[in-house]
């Protein structure tokens, strides 16, 4: 049998896979040093008592026969649809209707598997420095890609490009960089979109920790997104799942795409045959534990985890600016960029271990514009959150 | 942007969609008929009691910070991994390494998902009938494909054919037809595979319901399948986990596949990097209730549950033949397969759903070759079942 030609393209190793094996080396060759990972975007905080009962009842439920699931909708229950369109959508003034959502195990599996929908011919376009999957799982399907650059020149938010792209992958607010779209700048991607009949695939999985009036939640806020977006969203970080796995699709029946003969298809019927195909769902016990956190107790605990991680990223960015570091984001994000002194990620990645037992991530790991930075994730626990940065102080 | 061509090749509506579809129509216009579900592959008992206890405890692992868990290794927890090494392969004889299996979410994603890493110039074999998924996943993809007919003549066993493909879909014991191959009928198609550098993908999901001993439960018992075998597997129907969602794929690293310059590449090294770049595991919760399937306690239990369902296929075969029907399957699967009077299988659907509240499946459904066809499944409820069979005895 023959190979899938696409994946000779790709870098040979996952980013995060190489970081650990240099974290590996180093711990091997100083087993007596303390490692403090601010790397990885992987929260720590427990889950939410609520959450916690909900699944305790769930599993219950399994467990007796006249409550027992078993296969449960491909798009996930309508309980749990039913209040994701009520919490995240029509109380913030935005219509939804729940035949548009699409639960799932992850965010990156949905936006790894959105594009099997769309023709490999579509030209796509991604920001750089990006989050490593837009880019991995475009160039799996062999479809041809342009960058967006973005630098501290356009504080780091793409510009809408002088070329046709047919896909752009927008992240905000941001990974790797802590920035986060206003409204205004939005509002120029959907209008750019409708002209080029282009899909904006929009990633809002951070979208809990805005905190400025000006920077939307959800790309449908803005108008005319119902026509050119799809969005992604995660129960990962809003609500501690990294490890609990659900997540959700926003597919609006108003998107049309067109077959090479000049007809039309929805993309939400399609999306609908892809899942029902190659998806069976998510967890029915794990869909419970994405229902609680709807609930008026989970609300109330999940915002009081989300306070605590922007409390780390308030102090991260604090103490890099004492520390006389150039720093980007943090205020709309759970992440924080700095400009490496010395420009070489990869070099500071070393020199930041090797001095002070932090971990973080190189920006070279997400693109050649992410070359000369770092980001550090505000995810740790607040004591060794605060060691960190005043190893940091004292090393640099 | 431009939808994905090959999804127009697709028949409109997902097979089980369509009959959920023309039940609901008739209970509609019946409200007060009975109706018994021998349709879906769904299993009706309770998750076992060990199986609840791992996932009660793992709930509370989540609820401290010390036993929190984040994001999880992409292909499965090492835990996981060893217990399906050791109890599904070690224990039955099969050399087995814990880096050739992946944990997922279930066996119709990874069978779905698998061809992302071969190309889509790959000649895909089929047996007619057919499990949808194999046929709509690479019709998705715009693979060439070529069937297998499978009829009474060559006891629904698909022959070694005289054309070469690249990629063969092998399921036994079989979904629809619960019939299965023997070892010399499953070396035969090693072999083949082996001259022809050729990839069987080999579903076993419904092997622990083999009860004769010449049917093997593994293409890895087979000399020689290492070469040129990946397997799937599945706790779905082997401890009813149809609503919990896990299972797992067996990649050895023995599997090349060959670049179109005529290099090689690891198929195991491709699906890792598949896996890492669009997945993030399987809830932490999901893996330990998995694991707690092997333990001698979870294994007594889920041998009851198999036992029981087995029980079933016993007496939906038997009186299917007393009420004078021909029908195959059902000694070492979960599924009955009857030859339709008058030789329609949606007509006979219509029928059995009007004269006894009966659903089942008709074979047109799992392809051409399949008219003429009915499935019945054994995953219901006993007294349903006996019920459905005093039903149809009367009516027919």
């Amino acid at each position: 049998m023959k190979a899938n030609a696409h994946f000779r393209l790709l870098e040979e190793n996952y980013l995060f896979s190489d970081i650990a094996k240099r974290v590996a080396a180093f711990t091997q060759a100083h087993p007596d040093r303390s490692i403090i990972r601010l790397g990885i975007g992987d929260v720590t905080q427990p889950l939410a008592p609520s959450v916690i009962a909900a699944m305790h009842r769930a599993v219950d439920e399994m467990g007796c026969a006249d409550t027992f699931r078993g296969y449960g909708p491909e798009q996930g229950y309508a309980f749990l649809r039913h209040a994701i369109a009520e919490h995240d959508y029509r109380a913030h003034g935005i219509a939804m209707e729940e035949d548009a959502i699409f639960v799932s195990d992850g965010a990156k599996t949905d936006v790894g598997n959105f594009a099997d929908i769309l023709d490999t011919d579509n030209v796509v376009a991604i920001t750089d420095p990006v989050y490593p999957v837009y880019l991995d799982s475009n160039r799996m399907a062999g479809r041809t890609i342009r960058f967006l650059p973005c630098s501290a020149q356009n504080g780091f938010v793409p510009c809408v490009p002088d070329f046709h792209a047919d896909m752009i992958y927008l992240c905000s607010p941001n990974n790797p960089t802590g920035t986060a779209m206003t409204r205004a700048q939005l509002a120029q991607w959907v209008a750019y979109a409708n002209e080029h009949h282009a899909l904006l695939l929009f990633d809002s999985a951070y979208e809990a920790y805005i905190t400025e009036a000006d920077v939307p939640h959800s790309i449908f806020e803005i108008e005319g997104a119902r026509t050119c977006a799809v969005e992604f969203r995660s129960f990962s970080k809003t609500a501690g799942f990294t490890g609990t796995r659900c997540a959700y699709a926003v597919v609006p029946k108003e998107l049309i795409a067109t077959n090479q003969d000049g007809s039309t298809v929805s993309l939400q019927a399609l999306w609908l045959r892809r899942q029902c195909t190659k998806f069976n769902g998510v967890p029915y016990i794990i869909q419970r534990a994405a229902e609680a956190v709807y609930t008026p107790a989970g609300q109330k605990e999940i915002r009081a985890q989300i306070a605590y991680y922007q409390e780390n990223a308030r102090l991260i960015r604090q103490g890099l600016q004492q520390a006389g570091f150039t720093v980007y984001g943090g205020v709309n994000a759970p992440y924080i960029w700095m400009q490496c002194p010395g420009g070489d990620s990869w070099q500071f990645f070393q020199d930041l271990l090797e001095k002070t037992g932090v971990v973080g991530t190189p920006g070279a790991g997400f693109g050649a514009q992410g070359e000369g930075y770092f980001r550090l994730t505000a995810f740790g626990d607040r004591e060794k959150t605060k060691e960190a940065l005043s190893r940091i102080a004292k090393a640099f």
